[in-house]
C-alpha cells in the first residue's frame, strides 16, 4: 500500500518515516569545527555581479525544447519545472513560443498604433505608454499546445514534466490597462473585435474580442519588475489573463479595432480545434481548469523510503483554483491538497500533501477543481468529448508511475 | 500650485493634460504599412537561450555600489528601484550585503548542523532539508543600514532612489520552516536563542530568538523560483520575515541553541544603535514601516506637463501596509494612494497616485501606516527621538524636489 499519507506532527516527521536514522547518523560525524573549504578564503568580490546569474551548480536548470526543432527561429523552449519551486517563473526560464525567433526591438523607435473602428487613430511611442496608470498583476501563460504531445502519445519514455508540461510560466506582469488606451482612442459604434499584430517577422496576428479587451487585458511592458525580456515580446506585449499563449501577442506594433474577426491564418489554419463532427472551433482562448505534480516526478524520484512532499501546481484561465486533490493510487482514493496563498485569479497556485513512502510503487495524480467548478477531467473523459482530431488546451489528469526502487516515469 | 492631481475618468485622461496634442501628433506619421527593419528578417533563433538575460537596451538596468568600496568582497550592491516595477525583484538584481565576498559552495558538500540545547544534534545535508515539508512566501529584505547615509547627510547631489533605498528587495521564498526542523532536533528547556553561523569567509554570525525561529522562520533555498543566487547565500540562508537583512544570514551553515544571545561582534561591534544616553541598543530586528516614492524620482523627471503616476513601494517589517499618502507639495496637503493587491505581510505594496503636472514646481513625499497603525516618521521626529548617535534602521519621510524643468533632486 504506497498510499501511506502521514499526518503532520510538530515532532517525529521523520522518525515515523524511517529517515530520521539516516539523518541521525550523519550527526556524529558533523561538528562546528568542521570548518568548509570556502570558509577559508575570501569570496567573488561583490562588484563582479551588476547583473547576477544562478550558481554554476544549477546549470542543467535551464530550457529546453521538446525536440531538435526543424526551424530554430520556429520553435518552443520548455520551463523546468521539476526544478522550480513555489510559483513565480524567474525570466531566465520564462517558456518561448516564436514563430519566427526573437527580433531586436529598438525601444525608441518602437510604436504601438491604434486604428480601425475608433474616433482618433493614434500611435504610441513607449515612453507615451509609460505616462498611463499602470497595473502590475501575477499572472499564469500558458501555450495552447501546452501538453499536447501527450494526446498523441509522441512523448520519449523519459519525457519530464518539462516536457509534457513546461509551456507553462507565471509571472508579475506590468503594463497599462488596455481599456485606458482605447477609452483615448474612443470605440466607435459596431467595434467588438481587435486585431493585434506582432512585429517579429511572422508578424503574428490575432483576432481579440473588445470584451476582453475591457475587461483585464494589460499593454505589458514589464515581468517580475524589469523590462520584458526580449522573447517575450521586448519592449511591448498583449496580455490577456487566462487566454491562451499566442493570443498575448508580442512585439506589439498595431491593434486594429473591427466589427467581426479578422480571419489570420493564425485562426484558420492553425489554433483551431476539429471537433468529431469535423466543424473546426475557433477563438477558444481560455485555458481550462489543469494541475500537474512537479515532484515526484520523472527524473525527480526518491531515493530511499520515508517522508516525501507530494508537490504540483494547479491553474484555471477562469478564475481562482478551489481545491486540488492527490491521488498516490491511480486514482483508487483521493485527499485534499494544501493551497498555498495567496490564491490568486489566472495563476498558478502551488499545492502540496505530505505523504510517506513505504518503499512500494506509487501513482501519482493531481485533479484541480476552480472557483466555476469546472474538475480537471481524465483522460478517457476528454478524449471522448473532444474526439481523435482534437489537439489544443489538453488539461487531463496526469499519472506519473513510481516504481519500487522510487523512480518515477511518464504512465499513460 | 503643482498639487493637481486629477480624477481618472475613462476617457480623456490626457486631453486633460494637455499630452493628447502630443499623443495625436504623430497619429497621423504613422500608418499600418510602416513596417519596422526587425519585421523584415528572421529573428534570433529560440535555442539560442537556455537561460535568458534581459535585452541589449536596458544594459543601465543593474545593480551599483554606493561608492567604490575600499574592499570589493566587504561591501554592497544596491537595487535600481527607480527603474523597476510592480514588487518582484529579478533574481539578477536582488541587493547585496557581503562582508567576505561570495563563496562558491558546493550543494552536495554543504552542510547544516544543530547543535547546543537540543535534545538529539542533527547535520543535514541539502537532500536531507529537500524532503521536509515546504513553505513559499513573498516577503521583502532590507539592509539595516538602508537609506543610513541620508540620516548622515553623505549622498551625492546626483544621488537616486537606488542609492538611497536600493538596499531593499523582494522575492518568493520557498524553503523549510525552522520550527518543523527544531521540533525534530527537540528544544531543551531554558531554550532561548539560536546562534546562527554563515559558511562566508567572514563566518558572519547573528543571535535569533526561539520565539521568532517558532514563528515564521524559513531556512530558504530558493529565490524567485529557482534555487538561491550565490549571493543570496546559496544554496541555504535563513529567512525571518520582517527582520533586518544581516539578521537573515546566507550559506548558513550552523545552529546552535543557548539561553541566552551569544553576543558577537556582529551584534556588539556592530548593528547596535547608540542612544541619546550612550546606551547601545542590541537585537533592534524588525524593520519599521517605511516608503519611497520610485517615480518620479532623480533621474526619473519628467520632460513635459501632462498625467504622470507617482508610483512607490511600501513595507513593514511587523506586517501588513494599511495605508499610504502622497504630498506633491512637500507635505502641506496628502492624498490617500492606491494600494496594488495582493496586499501580503512583510512584503513590499506599490501604491499609485494619478496625478498631473502642470509644469511648476512639486515637492514628492509618501507616508505609510503600517497594520499595528504605526505611522512613517518625518526626519524631524525621527532624529529628534533616536539622536545623533543612531544610524541602523532609518526609515523617515523621503523628499524629491522637481525644478519647473521637470527634473527632480534629492531634497533635505
Amino acid at each position: 500500500m504506497p498510499n501511506n499519507a502521514v499526518g503532520l506532527s510538530r515532532r517525529g516527521l521523520f522518525q515515523q518515516a524511517g529517515v530520521a536514522v539516516t539523518v541521525a547518523s550523519t550527526a556524529a560525524q558533523a561538528n562546528e569545527a568542521d570548518i568548509p573549504p570556502w570558509t577559508l578564503e575570501q569570496g567573488q568580490p561583490v562588484t563582479d555581479v551588476p547583473y547576477g546569474t544562478p550558481s554554476g551548480f544549477e546549470k542543467s536548470v535551464m530550457r529546453r525544447t521538446r525536440e531538435t526543432p526543424l526551424f530554430p527561429t520556429a520553435a518552443s523552449m520548455l520551463t523546468p519545472l521539476q526544478d522550480l519551486d513555489g510559483i513565480i517563473t524567474p525570466n531566465g526560464l520564462h517558456y518561448i513560443r516564436n514563430h519566427a525567433g526573437t527580433p531586436t526591438i529598438d525601444p525608441d523607435r518602437h510604436r504601438l498604433l491604434v486604428h480601425g473602428l475608433v474616433d482618433r487613430p493614434l500611435s504610441f511611442g513607449m515612453d507615451d505608454l509609460m505616462r498611463f496608470p499602470s497595473v502590475s498583476r501575477i499572472h499564469f501563460l500558458e501555450c495552447s499546445g501546452n501538453s499536447g504531445q501527450y494526446k498523441t502519445g509522441q512523448y520519449k519514455a523519459d519525457a519530464t514534466v518539462q516536457h509534457t508540461h513546461g509551456l507553462l510560466s507565471c509571472a508579475e506582469w506590468t503594463g497599462v490597462r488596455l481599456s485606458d488606451v482605447l477609452a483615448e482612442a474612443g470605440l466607435k459604434p459596431g467595434a467588438a473585435w481587435i486585431l493585434a499584430e506582432g512585429a517579429d517577422a511572422a508578424a503574428l496576428t490575432r483576432s481579440i474580442p473588445v470584451a476582453k479587451a475591457l475587461d483585464d487585458a494589460i499593454l505589458a511592458y514589464s515581468q517580475n519588475g524589469e523590462r520584458l525580456r526580449p522573447e517575450q515580446g521586448y519592449p511591448l506585449r498583449l496580455f490577456l489573463p487566462g487566454f491562451e499563449g499566442n493570443a498575448n501577442v508580442k512585439w506589439l506594433r498595431r491593434l486594429k479595432v473591427g466589427d467581426q474577426p479578422f480571419q489570420t491564418r493564425w485562426e484558420t489554419s492553425k489554433y483551431t480545434s476539429l471537433m468529431p463532427d469535423g466543424v473546426a472551433r475557433q477563438f477558444n482562448f481560455t485555458m481550462e481548469v489543469k494541475s500537474v505534480i512537479t515532484r515526484p516526478s520523472p527524473g525527480r524520484g526518491l531515493r530511499h523510503p520515508g517522508f516525501c512532499e507530494v508537490t504540483g501546481l494547479a491553474w484555471s484561465g477562469h478564475g481562482r483554483i478551489m481545491r486540488v486533490e492527490v491521488s498516490t493510487d491511480g486514482g483508487g482514493s483521493w485527499q485534499d491538497a494544501a493551497l498555498d496563498g495567496p490564491i490568486l485569479p489566472k495563476c498558478l497556485t502551488r499545492f502540496r500533501l505530505p505523504w510517506s513512502w513505504t518503499g512500494g510503487p506509487a501513482s501519482f495524480q493531481s485533479r484541480a477543481t476552480d472557483e466555476t467548478g469546472e474538475v480537471q477531467p481524465t483522460r478517457e473523459r476528454l478524449l471522448a468529448s473532444r474526439g481523435p482530431n482534437y489537439y489544443y488546451h489538453y488539461n487531463a489528469i496526469q499519472t506519473w508511475a513510481m516504481a519500487p526502487g522510487g523512480e518515477v516515469k511518464l504512465a499513460v
